[in-house]
This record gives structure tokens, sequence and C-alpha cells, in this order.
């Protein structure tokens, strides 16, 4: 069995992976990083050179980046069902998914909280407007992003939302309400928060 | 066998996947997109409604954003050898970097050509001090970034800081010069080069 190392700080961006380990349901570690100062520590920066949580040690390899922190164990514990296989239909959208949320819905976001537009053609994200118009395009009469069931695609296109309504970048209008609203009823969400919650004291 | 339908423009960060498809070495078509109008049609809204080139078409099956692309030929053609084995050591760093390219590299530089800054704390990429930081530990004594051999995600950073040594966003020295110019030594980047020039007429 692969030891699991979580590094992370409450209410920030590491939560994508606090509740990705929760719906693994595998035993893990957490390693609590204060980000104003342990993150700025030498020793911190042999975790993630980057200065960012989350960061997963597993088995001595550091993974960060919270999508692909996600992508890995989802297809590292293929039975609890967070992922298509490699070679099954579905996985190409999956990945697609996955990608989007830091590369457009991330960037397209900070542009808005920031009061500033990037042109189109110099921004790989597009805008703000396009990602709209392609998550609603998505989930026209869906629950889920691809197929009909939870993937961790779902986990990190739909925490990213979620953390932009919390703060009040996104409206919570439908269909992201509605979306957000069935992520958020899973156990798995409520324990990431309870664990949280105790964690920032 | 699946059919592969690769929606390109030349000169557009469509030529990651163009790369990685000459990499990959089985038969495709490509769909020329216009970028100025047949992007904006509703047939290519169909396509990807982000209207951004590359989309590949697998099989009926539409994937967006460049390393999701190459992450699924990657995995969907291990025969190749540009992917660790979802169970291997090594998949964790190489789908953390496959992620790094997009939520991190590219808005990090988007910053610089906008000469504009975010502040850390906002932004998931942190800023291009530490984006250089990071890629200068990960390239120190060796040749790619994830054990001792090429792979997509090696395509995807590689491609992208070549891509901003041509906007003259990152100066031409090393690592980043010496690590660009072993990967535009491969033959299938040539040979992507090369029909991208006629493509481009």
């Amino acid at each position: 069995m692969t030891a699991l190392t979580l590094y992370f700080c409450p209410r920030t961006r590491g939560f994508h992976a606090l509740w990705m380990l929760e719906e693994i349901g595998e035993p893990y570690d957490l390693r609590l990083v204060n980000i104003r100062d342990d993150i700025q520590s030498e020793a911190y920066a042999a975790v993630n050179p980057m200065r960012k949580v989350p960061a997963l040690d597993v088995g001595g390899e550091l993974i960060t980046e919270s999508p692909a922190i996600c992508t890995w164990l989802a297809d590292r514990f293929a039975d609890k069902g967070l992922a298509p296989a490699v070679d099954a239909p579905g996985r190409g959208s999956y990945l697609r998914w996955l990608f989007f949320a830091g590369s457009v819905i991330e960037p397209a976001f900070i542009d808005k909280a920031m009061s500033r537009e990037t042109p189109r053609q110099m921004a790989g994200w597009g805008d703000l407007a396009a990602v709209k118009a392609s998550l609603i395009e998505a989930l026209d009469g869906k629950e889920y992003l691809v197929g009909d069931r939870f993937t961790a695609a779902d986990l990190m296109v739909g925490s990213t939302l979620n953390f932009m309504m919390n703060f009040n970048l996104l409206e919570r209008v439908d269909p992201f309400a509605a979306y957000v609203g069935r992520l958020v009823e899973r156990p798995a969400y409520k324990r990431a928060m309870a664990r949280e919650s105790e964690l920032a004291g």
C-alpha cells in the first residue's frame, strides 16, 4: 500500500485534494502548512517550489497541482469508480474537464476578480462568457459532466465553481447552483468540510 | 481502430496537439479552422464552444484542451512509451507537469505579456519567478522532466516554453534553451513544423 500524505492549509484551494481523499476513502496523513510562514520555509520549498498547497506525497513521490492529484488518485484507486478507464468511452471528455478547471475556469475568473480583460486571441482560456457557455452546454439535461455518474472531473470543476461562488465571482444561478448543490450533498464533501473546520480551529 | 481528426490552425497553440500526433505516428485527419471566421461559426461551436483550437475528435468523442489531448493520446497508444503507466512510479510527477503547463506556466507568462501582476495569494499559478525556479529545479542535471526519457509532459511543457520564447516572453537561456533545443531536434517535432508550414502556405 502506498502511504498518502497531504500538505494542506484550511480555506485554500487545498480543499479540492482533501475532498478527493475523502471520496477515495483510503487512510491518509495530513501535514498542516501555514500559508503565511511555513510555506516560505526551505523545508516546504523541497515539497513544492511554487510554495503552494496542496501537495500529495505518494510513497515518496510528490504530486502538486490539485487536478493532477485528483487524476492520479482516481486512476490509482480505480475500484472507487471516479474515472473512466484509460480505454473506455468518456475518458477524453473526462480529461478535458479536468484540465478545463485549472487552465480555463481559474484564469477566466481571476480576470474577473482583478476587473481586467485578457485579449481572447492571447489567452489560452478564452474569456468568462465562453467558459460559462461551455459549462451550460456541458450540463444541459445532465447531472454530471461525463456520462451519468460523478467523476473526479466533477469534483475539480464543481469545487472550483463553488470556490468562485464563495468569493462572489460566480452568481448562484442554475445550472451552476443546481450542479454545485448536488455535489455538496455528497458525504465525502461533508466529511472534508468537517475536517477543514476542525483544522481551521 | 479509433479515427483521429484534429481541428487545427497553423501558428496557434494547436501546434502542441499536432506535434503529439506526429509523436504517436498513427494516421489522423486534419480539419483546418480559420481562427478569424470559421471559428465563429455555429458548426465550430458544436466542436468547441470555447471557440478555440485544437480539438481532437476520437471516434465521435471530442477532446479539447491541448494537455488533455496529449494525455489521452499517450495513454491510448501506450506502446509509444510517452507516459508512465497508471500504476508506475513517475505517473504522479508526469501528471503534475502536464497540468503545470496550462494552469501555471500559461497564465504566469500571460501576466508578463500584459505587463500586470496577479497577487500570489489570489492566483493558483503563483508567479513567474516561482514558475521559473520550479522548472530550473525540475531540470537540474536532467534531460527530461520525468525519469530519463521524453514523455508527453515534456512535449506540453517544452512546447509551451518554446511558444513563450518565440514571443520573446522567455529569455533563451539555460536550462530552458538547452531543454527546448533538445526537444525541437525530435523527428516528430520537425515533421509537425513542416506540416504546419505547408498548411500556413
